[in-house]
């Protein structure tokens, strides 16, 4: 993708070799500021605190973050803290699990002295394949909205939660990757862009990137989807997801299974858009995946572009007000109308998705 | 209800008898301050601005806004430029129109010099009844939480959305009563306080009345109730409604339905509480009440108490960001279990509600 006409991805080794740069989301839409990784805690905070959110950014973060562990001792020992101090950093993607994993079984074939290159190549690997994956999805997805177009002829509305875009993953997106590819190729589209509480993702980076793209969007509180669906205002929902049970359950941004629930009383399909990368092949069930309970001042304190041009945050309650703030939850299988994976959509089921990747079958 | 030792209602008149004080909401939490309305055009504002909102209150607001515009004229012509004034300062709430009218059949029947009295004596009574109405409704719903205490054993957990509380009427509440009451009963209660985007009535007003009565709350974002429900840790939800229709559909502001439709996939009984004024006898279906589409500003722009001090807004979203600002939405009457009056529950359909009120059996 592009900012003001220069090419971006959304993390990249620095020419030092010894660093890692990134955006720092947390400073968007009324920022654009990069930041350079420089050890492991660096790359450990970028995810906790959310300077990169988004699933597959989150795995290539802890790949290049091993990178930075091993870059003043390879050992065993670092090598091993190193993958637990990462895998800790966020409780519910299974891509950072799995990118880590991914990097702890190449490197620790490898003498210690070998590591560092190799590892280095390796999360430039991962990056480069999240490339590909995305331009998949997009691609498949591209196809569902072509076939909406042509039924409808007229704009394809499409609803969206989150931020499941170029900046979730290290370029393309997930679910926005198939809006992209459909704006290329001519197709009228239209955005509902859900504003996402608590954090925001929606109005702060999914309404900077569609604006950035050219596409037509309107951004809306995360209240209003059910009743856009109730009037015939949205075609289709596309969203992302952070964990895929083999069964097809989604546990992806709090809110998601609400508009899963409308999309199904509205006969809307309701697709999710997901690199296999994000599959746990281990879980059956949904309701097994921890949700991670962030700080409440994520509820209480909102942050935005004040008057006076500073980016400042408020307090929306009264002083004393204690919140609850459970990041994810899990829209059960039935109510997703099909998966867009890499390898192409099918429906939200363990045959279904076996059927795409027979590698995983036990 | 008591704000700092000091008993209030959310409207009177004041001791001139020529102008009416209120709450000006827009300012809760940080700040508490009433404001004198004196003209006609004063009460319009403070409808259409939301100094006042709730349905029950707006009622209340509208029924001394014709008294104030009967302060220098009574004519009949002034009487219907006033009441048309007063409909149209917000389309959705059906208790606006009932009060209105209610004002109007009274006044249009007197002669001019005798109308001013009057009107001053009906918005008194029209007051006194809501409160009436409003405990009715209290005492109703404790019933309900008290057989849920009676079969748990241990704290209630109810889910609410928006603000339909004291604040909402011009004491006690709707959806909020029946916690009020079993509050003050022993009965160990905990909300869930949906924020309520774009204006955050749940964050500003009812975080503020339930934190005022002592009552154990946790604010949550609106996104989270489905997860909360999925989780067990919702017994009971209680909203309240701007206009029913006599099949049972509620409007009520935009997210309930959401909420509706994830209390019957998760079996939460859902229960809606309303004063017999905010039901439209002339409407069979919920499709057909008008939405208020409001300010985009309004979603665009969140206000709050800044680190300096000062309450301020700040902007979301990029600069250019349009956005859509739907005020409610329509549950269907399948998705409620009951609804709470003030002459009992019934269930959400035409003969359960004519058998409570026969007198609108046509």
């Amino acid at each position: 993708m592009q900012v003001n006409g220069i090419p971006y991805r959304c993390i990249w080794p620095e020419a030092d070799r010894r660093s890692v740069g990134i955006i720092d989301q947390t400073k968007l839409p009324h920022r654009f500021e990069t930041v350079s990784l420089r050890t492991l805690d660096d790359a450990v905070l970028a995810i906790s605190d959310m300077l990169v959110r988004g699933a597959p950014l989150i795995g290539a973060t802890a790949a290049y973050g091993v990178c930075l562990g091993l870059n003043e001792d390879s050992s065993d020992t670092r090598l091993d803290a190193a993958c637990a101090a990462l895998i800790a950093a966020r409780p519910t993607a299974v891509n950072l699990r799995w990118a880590v994993e991914r990097m702890r079984s190449l490197l620790s074939d490898l003498p210690p002295k070998k590591r560092l290159e190799a590892a280095y190549q390796e999360a430039a690997a991962v990056c480069d394949e999240d490339i590909q994956v995305n331009e998949s999805i997009g691609e498949h997805g591209l196809d569902l909205i072509r076939e909406k177009y042509a039924e409808k002829g007229d704009t394809v509305n499409i609803l969206t939660h989150c931020n499941a875009g170029w900046l979730a993953t290290v370029d393309w997106g997930t679910a926005l990757s198939p809006i992209f590819k459909a704006h290329a190729a001519g197709i009228p589209v239209h955005v509902w862009v859900d504003e996402t509480r608590p954090r925001n993702q929606g109005a702060h980076l999914t309404a900077w990137e569609l604006a950035a793209a050219g596409i037509d969007h309107h951004l809306i509180v995360d209240n209003s989807g059910g009743h856009l669906m109730q009037q015939g205002k949205v075609d289709l929902c596309i969203v992302g997801t952070d964990r895929t049970t083999c069964t097809g359950d989604v546990c992806n941004k709090i809110g998601t299974y609400l508009k899963a629930l409308a999309a199904a009383d509205n006969g809307v399909p309701f697709y999710v858009a997901l690199p296999s990368s994000t599959i746990d092949w281990t879980l059956e069930d949904g309701a097994a995946i921890p949700i991670e309970e962030r700080d409440q001042e994520e509820v209480l304190l909102v942050s935005g572009l004040s008057e006076d041009g500073k980016v400042r945050q408020v307090r929306i309650a009264p002083e004393q007000t204690k919140a609850a703030n459970p990041a994810f939850d899990v829209t059960p299988a039935r109510l997703i109308t099909g998966l867009i994976t890499e390898r192409g959509i099918c429906t939200a089921n363990k045959d279904a998705l076996l059927a795409l990747f027979p590698e995983y079958t036990s």
